[in-house]
């Protein structure tokens, strides 16, 4: 089942047909180079230059108007100024062409009448149904059926092997690059495209397309912000349920590089850390560093991702066994001792070797290609690993042998097509070809490939991962939040209605209403000053804690009220609050947050040192399900506080869940009229959770 | 100064004479390639075969002993069957010979008897002098002398780059995988020597010999383990003091990798975390990984190292300054707005360019390359930045391009010798060669880069750093540990008469004494039994806390003391300590063990979750100064909470500062006698810090 995205979008990433709008006969040109290219590297459809002159440009019959062609056209790539642009796109449209990419820059990036002519394209394209890219893009190509809508000149340099992974990019120039480099690393490339200013198409569409592209298995993107942030979570969800790899570089995370971020798209960027956290919610891998896109996208387009974290390692050097069991540990990874009867095989063939596991079979394994094949056969089969590392240092510089081990590499994983074998061993740049055909992974550093498995075993366990339970219906008690300002009382009783234990309170205003309160509540009790003009309660005297009996609650009462009248003459004041003093379990924080791309999210940390000196929390964009509650309190690096510590009991982690959830729902349906949500302290309890304190900030306007 | 170690290790690595002790005609035995490729590749000296055949090896007069030679001797090579091996040595060390390369295997990696021999070997050096490498090691290479003691058929594909950096290993496969990096990566060698079984010279020998040696300027290693701990730490601290850069992977950090390592050279490895900490100390950089292990290195070898934190950024691609930025955040460096006056010169340069830094050239910049000049001048004259970053994304694939960017490269190096400028481009092979040999700091990946402009800058900071201060004398009133158990009274007595802040406390033997030590100490007490066989006191009705008044310490002794009796009849007990009963502060943990290689070493955490959950602590190799304790508080996570938090005063640094230095002293004064100690918890406080418990653990034996 495939999305009106998918099929709209699919003339963009397959033409069948292309105009080249400004065409040129100059092959320097931006509206030359595309015609070049693709009449050098041979694509089948047919190509038709637009220029306002007619004639001939080399040497195809060029139309002074894409009207005139009087042929369906796929895709349209626009290469005139600015000024022009939103008549060629008008045109096109009218001309039924399918999409345009728009090289054109001059638009949202440059000023405000820039920004108008944007706007005016987005309007065609909702108006029209022609899909748009860019504009301020750098285009986009098709490996396969060479379709070349850029006019970046990296194919004067080589063509990418055509493969699986699907590029994406925000930027033209970081697009660009990312393209090379796969060709320099000899990855296979579905399709590419860059969206610059996002009039219409956004990193979004084009990923969902991807997801959907039975052509793509890998989903390799760079984004600096995100306009549609529903359709980025569906297209990372509907890659994970594909098994297809996400893989995104994702920048701004520092604030020089928000601000950098911001002034170079003009895109809205977000919290970076809840992007982060929505990759991790859907199974996207964010990277870091463009080597770190390519590595692990590289790894990924094999299509071997292990079924479990059991690492087992085959080596001809007892160091590099080393090192690759603390880059397992690192990575999540067990490097188990081998089974005995496969240990007692591994000794009889090998007698000097090491077999626990790491296997070390020293140098002498090169001796005999029949031994090394037994050796990862015997791994692979009875070794009860789920991956298999083979470290042969630099032996690939030695061509006999090499030739040998190529062939050990082949025969084992055609006898063994699922298993994840990945051989790190230093190549030639003609073995390194030759390897990269057989889709053998191959990664030099024995390090980063014990990193990479552990990466594909993540993979593994996120596509293995049922759909998300659907976020809880609140119950019936539960209201929508008043636009105005709510005091500690009317918040708390807000979020008590929608299911969301907090602490039962009541507003007084005398000193006899107060002993009443406390009676009803029963034992020790809290009072403290309400007012919305008193904001530090505890430094004006407005706070006391452990009141007991009804004079001293009397007392306490008429004391605040005095302190807080001495203090601000002038404040409103609502009355004073009366709580039960609670105390035990675990104190953590749950509170909602409106991000600027996401909408609301919700937060969640241990309290005090956990928030507020270690930043320990996690986030996740409402609403959602228990499940993934309980995901997000498994998050924290204070995990093992709420499993409880010490002998003390654990917390109820189900309550906590499902207060969470209850929460992302309520942010969800309040989000018109509630900015941010804070629970602080909420006491996670063995027998349950109780928050202490509400606030309610709704949202401004 | 250079060391005695210095002077003997010369002739190892600059050998102006060789005798190979099992030479052979066949140039693929270990006793044949060693000479075939010093006659390849031209070593100058004389070359002296030595086989009991005598005649003629590869052209070469033989000798069938090495004392018939009659010459001097720097460097013999052995390559004889084990057996042979320790008369061979000896009659080496009767001839003279300096230094001897022992690359037979059989010895303590294999048996017991092998293990003796290898003892012999060590016995050898000890009694004549003379130097001994491995056994069962790959041997050494110097690059410039091209003195070959080795029999790695690596030479075959190409010899290294001469250089300043000395690689040393004790794996013989890691070792020689890592020259092959080394040169495939174009690095410049200076020597290498593998280690082996270190029967007599080890790593930390090479270590202080390449601090010392006027050549080396990068010190680049991969350890398993340590024999000699304080030549280790004197080698990194003559390194720092010299401005050399220490790159060191240790393995065996993971228990699975720990494990292997211990089978692999059946060397003591000791607590990963403290090797860690050693590191740290003393700036040397630890990689986890090959690749990092070469990349750090090459950075280090141009030996420009900038001098602060601030990082200018020039780029092509406005992506790529984000991805810079973000990078550098992660780094600890600053990428700061540029001065006014920078950013009105480039804004007249360039109109379409960002200024602020990260400086976006957009591609225009390549179309005048006196403006890409003028803008890394600007940068490095008046950017007020310590380092440039200047990312060029592809265009070094384009050979006229790339052409005018190296002249604009090698140019402004010239002019400007000291500065840190790391250039960030794709390039062919050729060209990388020209930029490597002009040492222009090359780094593909922007991220990277940045990542190596951090280290440079760690480096930097490490070296300017003063001398350590010398460990504080210990009070007068100090005494040594005496050999057997200690009472918590008499633990908290011997180290508070050592100058460490422990609570009073007193050890009373009926209820008139403990009303008597109450009344003595004042305020509310805390009681405790006390005795060697009772381990959790609380939990047998053991300890009372907050007891005030004489008949409740009367009543809490006596109660004590019955649940003790009732609770373990046969248990001796010491008596009931009494200790005034202290709150406040941060609850901090210092402790002190003996590690295997290490010997004492002290340990700092703050007390509750930050030990217990978040494992937060952080190690020194005792003895040392005040100014080492006051890094060791600042390394912890938790940090911030002995700054104070929520508005609380901060606690007193220095009285704990100082309290850890006297704990190393006393901890390596006692060393013979003490295993560990713990004192759970102190309480830092605004006024100073005390020990609330004590423990003292003599050393078994």
């Amino acid at each position: 089942m495939s999305s009106s995205s998918y099929e709209t979008l699919k003339p963009l990433f397959d033409p069948a047909s292309m105009a080249i709008v400004g065409a040129s006969d100059d092959i320097y040109k931006f509206g030359g180079r595309p015609i070049y290219y693709m009449k050098q590297s041979g694509y089948q459809g047919p190509i038709y230059p637009i220029n306002p002159k007619g004639g001939e440009i080399q040497g195809l019959q060029a139309y002074a108007d894409v009207r005139e062609v009087g042929a369906p056209i796929d895709l349209a790539i626009v290469s005139v100024p600015a000024k022009f642009v939103v008549d060629q796109i008008a045109a096109c449209a009218e001309a039924g062409v399918k999409g345009a990419v728009i090289f054109s820059s001059g638009f949202a990036e440059m000023d405000e009448a820039g920004e108008a002519a944007q706007r005016r394209l987005s309007e065609i394209a909702a108006e029209t149904g022609i899909r748009l890219v860019g504009p301020n893009c750098m285009g986009m190509l098709n490996v396969k059926d060479r379709a070349i809508g850029t006019f970046s000149s990296m194919f004067d340099h080589g063509w990418p092997r055509e493969g699986n992974i699907t590029i994406m990019s925000q930027s033209g120039a970081v697009g660009s690059h990312t393209l090379v480099l796969a060709r320099e690393r000899g990855l296979g490339v579905r399709g590419w495209m860059t969206t610059g200013n996002e009039c219409d198409v956004d990193v979004a569409d084009c990923m969902l397309f991807a997801a959907e592209d039975p052509q793509t298995e890998v989903l390799t993107i760079y984004m600096e912000g995100c306009q549609n942030p529903d359709r980025l979570i569906q297209a990372l969800e509907t890659a994970r349920r594909a098994g297809k790899a996400v893989v995104v570089l994702k920048v701004g995370a520092s604030e020089v590089g928000a601000v950098a971020a911001s002034s170079h798209t003009a895109s809205l960027a977000g919290a970076d850390a809840i992007f982060d956290s929505v990759y991790r919610q859907y199974g996207a891998y964010r990277v870091h560093s463009l080597a770190e896109l390519l590595e692990v996208s590289a790894a990924c387009s094999t299509g071997r991702y292990p079924k479990g974290r059991r690492l087992g390692v085959v080596t001809l050097s007892g160091g590099a066994g080393v090192m690759a069991s603390d880059a397992a540990e690192v990575a999540g990874l067990d490097v188990p001792p081998l089974p005995q009867a496969a240990q007692d095989e591994l000794k009889a063939l090998m007698p000097f070797a090491a077999v626990r596991n790491p296997v070390d079979t020293t140098a002498q394994a090169l001796n005999d290609m029949g031994l090394l094949r037994r050796n990862l056969e015997v791994m692979l089969e009875t070794g009860g690993v789920d991956s298999t590392l083979l470290f042969l240092s630099s032996v690939g510089y030695n061509e006999r042998l090499m030739a040998q081990i190529r062939e050990v590499l082949f025969g084992t994983l055609d006898q063994h097509a699922d298993a994840l074998l990945v051989a790190s061993v230093m190549v030639q740049a003609e073995d390194k070809a030759l390897l990269e055909e057989r889709e053998v992974i191959h990664i030099e550093d024995p390090s980063k490939a014990v990193e990479m498995i552990g990466v594909l075993a993540d993979f593994h366990e996120s596509f293995a991962r049922p759909v998300a339970e659907a976020p809880p219906a609140l119950p019936a008690s539960a209201r929508p939040a008043p636009g105005g300002i709510l005091n500690e009382v009317e918040a708390a009783a807000l979020l008590r209605d929608a299911g969301i234990p907090v602490a039962e309170s009541r507003l007084v205003r005398s000193a006899g209403d107060a002993v009443a309160a406390a009676a009803e509540l029963g034992g020790r009790v809290v009072l403290k000053i309400v007012s919305p003009d008193i904001q530090h309660k505890s430094e004006v005297g407005g706070v006391r804690v452990g009141i007991e009996g009804a004079d001293a609650v009397a007392q306490a009462h008429d004391e605040i009220l005095a302190a807080a009248r001495a203090h601000a003459p002038a404040a409103a004041i609502d009355g004073v609050m009366v709580a039960p003093m609670l105390s035990g379990g675990v104190e953590c924080i749950l509170g909602t947050s409106t991000d600027p791309v996401f909408g609301p999210v919700v937060a969640f940390g241990l309290g005090g040192i956990f928030v507020e000196v270690l930043r320990d929390v996690t986030f996740r964009v409402a609403p959602f399900g228990i499940d993934e509650g309980r995901r997000m309190i498994r998050e924290v690096q204070g995990y093992a506080m709420l499993e409880g510590v010490r002998g003390q009991a654990g917390a109820d982690l189900e309550a906590l869940a499902e207060a969470l959830a209850r929460l992302s729902v309520f942010a969800a349906e309040n989000r018109a009229t509630v900015e941010s949500i804070d629970l602080n302290p909420v006491l996670a309890r063995p027998d349950g959770i109780v928050a202490l304190d509400a606030l309610v900030v709704p949202r401004a306007g």
